[in-house]
């Protein structure tokens, strides 16, 4: 009865019968098979959000990357590990009523990723490691003519300029919101469990105060249920 | 009582009064505030062997790069992020008795490491990482002249022709010993629960089956307590 009570309480609300997709963590990037390009991305903020989101009724997509953090409860949770394995996953994941990538996607892969383990030759030489550009999920699905999201929400982890930065960004990319944050080390907001975010919109911006990471997932997910909910 | 006894048990033993060094985990080398280089290294083999030498009675210093396993427990743990701290961490752990280096150790760090998140400039120019080669741990405490520990035991993580690579390694080197194992990714090995090793020192070799890296580090402590033990 407890377990049922439970159950209707967390598909009931104000987001019930929306389906919501959430990336979250960070893409790892192989360079051969035993090392790899990572990024601090620890998965608190998308995991929080992912689970704020299920709380106000939604059916939750989470599409993880490799991340530190339990994933959430009471969603559909989808592991890949690159980026272009979280672009496909992202894709099957689809259609969705808004769509928030979380997640700190890697901007480049390494293009010449080895089989075998690359090794110190003697001669001194060092590797040299060509990359390639990621494909843009947050634009991919920005700008899709058919079957975009009605609320795409992506996120700007910047280390200076925040702001400016940021709101370049969403409209380089045609998301309806952005939320930034500035990662620079002395914050420690990347892998710590406060966050300082400006959401982003196309009237402007609001800056939260500093907050737990639940507690801007929390807002987040009001906001979101304002457009979309019933 | 219950735990005078257990530290007496943890305290006796063939390698009581012996300090043994044990390094363990991948490192993490910066690229720029929020990227880094990493590697598959869990830190599972090298936790167990901490954990196996104090069993036996040994003082164990435990220098330990950013591993998702848990700490070993009763040894002391020094944490580091990058090669270079792995070193200046081990040399400030000398003397010891022996010495086991079963860390993932980057040979390389970027050299030109930014203060700032690198961005995509929208030219499509992409980013150019230059490599510099990192202390080499495992040489620098095995060619000591001056307090070398009296065995020192390298790993070796190949994915191809491992006994040739890991005996050429333990030449190089100078160490006393040698712990083979193939981390191809079909072998699950790196990141898994199990491990095949070949130990290697200057009589030949000796290859042990697939175990657990418990019974691994077990089998390897009792061998370094044949050799430095009371």
């Amino acid at each position: 009865q407890i377990v049922a009570a439970v159950e209707d309480a967390l598909l009931d609300g104000p987001l019930r019968g929306k389906h919501i997709l959430v990336t979250s963590g960070p893409t790892h990037e192989p360079i051969d098979p035993v090392r790899y390009i990572a990024n601090r991305s620890s998965g608190a903020q998308g995991t929080a959000i992912a689970q704020a989101l299920a709380g106000l009724g939604a059916r939750v997509t989470f599409v993880s990357g490799p991340a530190d953090h339990p994933m959430p409860e009471g969603v559909d949770v989808v592991r890949v590990e690159t980026a272009a394995q979280m672009l496909a996953a992202v894709e099957q994941g689809l259609p969705a009523d808004a769509a928030v990538f979380a997640a700190a996607v890697a901007d480049w892969r390494v293009a010449s990723a080895s089989d075998s383990k690359i090794k110190k030759d003697g001669s001194g030489a060092l590797p040299v490691l060509e990359f390639a550009e990621n494909p843009d999920i947050l634009a991919t699905v920005s700008q899709k003519v058919e079957g975009r999201p009605a609320l795409v929400v992506g996120f700007a982890a910047e280390t200076d300029d925040v702001i400016n930065h940021a709101t370049a960004k969403r409209q380089r990319k045609g998301c309806d919101w952005i939320v930034a944050n500035d990662v620079s080390p002395e914050t420690g907001i990347m892998g710590g469990s406060e966050n300082a975010v400006t959401l982003i919109h196309n009237d402007g911006s609001e800056s939260w105060p500093r907050m737990g990471k639940q507690a801007v997932a929390d807002r987040l997910a009001a906001k979101i249920s304002e457009v979309i909910g019933g």
